[in-house]
Formats: structure tokens, sequence, C-alpha cells
């Protein structure tokens, strides 16, 4: 399943325009390490943005929240993100 | 502030090809509405997608998290929205 969450992220990316493909997959990248992988993954897809002290402390709070949902809620939020992602409005 | 990062998300949504435009706004929406508004916003946002039960309470509960946040981190939660957004990748 979560295979097929990044096979899904990677294929919004490319629905974007040239101009926008970058933004998209690194704003991506931070979505998708929100609720998978290692913290250091997150944190590596937050610095591209070179965002100040504050707001990183923020964005590690939300993460660090995310991590205490139960395995099952954080399987259904990538479901959703997954339905998001294969919306015919970006077939 | 909030008007901002408003302003930032329609921009991006408009950075993205016709082919993708709806489902970047759609998908902004959610991100939008996770961190500010109504829940009844937010509610609306993810039903655009036709979410399962279980998807939906867990989007729901991701939400009542962060509603648990401090207002400044959720403020900075905003502004790291708004430099994402304004990244020269979608200038």
């Amino acid at each position: 399943m979560k295979l097929a969450v990044i096979l899904a992220l990677a294929t919004l990316a490319l629905c974007c325009s040239p101009a926008s493909a970058e933004i998209c997959l690194n704003f991506l990248n931070v979505i998708k390490t929100l609720f998978m992988g290692m913290l250091s993954s997150y944190e590596a897809a937050i610095e591209v943005f070179v965002p100040d002290a504050n707001m990183k402390d923020a964005m590690i709070q939300l993460r660090s929240l995310v991590d205490t949902l139960p395995p099952n809620t954080t399987e259904n939020l990538l479901k959703f993100m997954d339905i998001v992602l294969k919306s015919p409005a970006c077939a």
C-alpha cells in the first residue's frame, strides 16, 4: 500500500506543469514524510524550503503529534492520500 | 497573514497545468482547512474525495490533533506553508 502511495505521489508530481513540478514534488515530499518513514527524511524534506528555527520546530511538533496516532489511523490517512492522488481530477 | 496564505494557495493552484488544476485546488483546500477555519469547512474539503468512514474518521482525528497545538505553533506552520507556496520553484 505504501508503494502505491509513493507511486501516486510521483504521478501527481508529473501532472503538474514543468514550472511547478519541483514545488509539487518537494511539497508532496513534506506531506509524504510527515506520515511515513524516518524523522530524518522528514527533516530533510522540510530543509529544502530553508525554514527558520520556529517554523522547523512547529513542523517537528506536527510530526511528533502525527506519530502518536494509532497505526490504523495512519493507514487510513495514507489511504485518503491515495484516493486524493488517484482522483479523476488529475487523470 | 492568513490572507497571504490563502492568496499563496490560490497562486499555487494557478501554477498547476489545467489538467491538474482541480486536484491541486482541492488538495490544497484540505491542507489549508486542516490548519485554519471551521471544522465544517475541513469536512467539506475532505468530502470532495468521497472518503469511506474510516478514512474520514482518520482525517478528523488528524484535525483534532492539530487543534491541540498552541496558537504560536499553528502560526509557524502557516508561515512554513507560506514560504513553501512562495518558493522560487513555483515562480
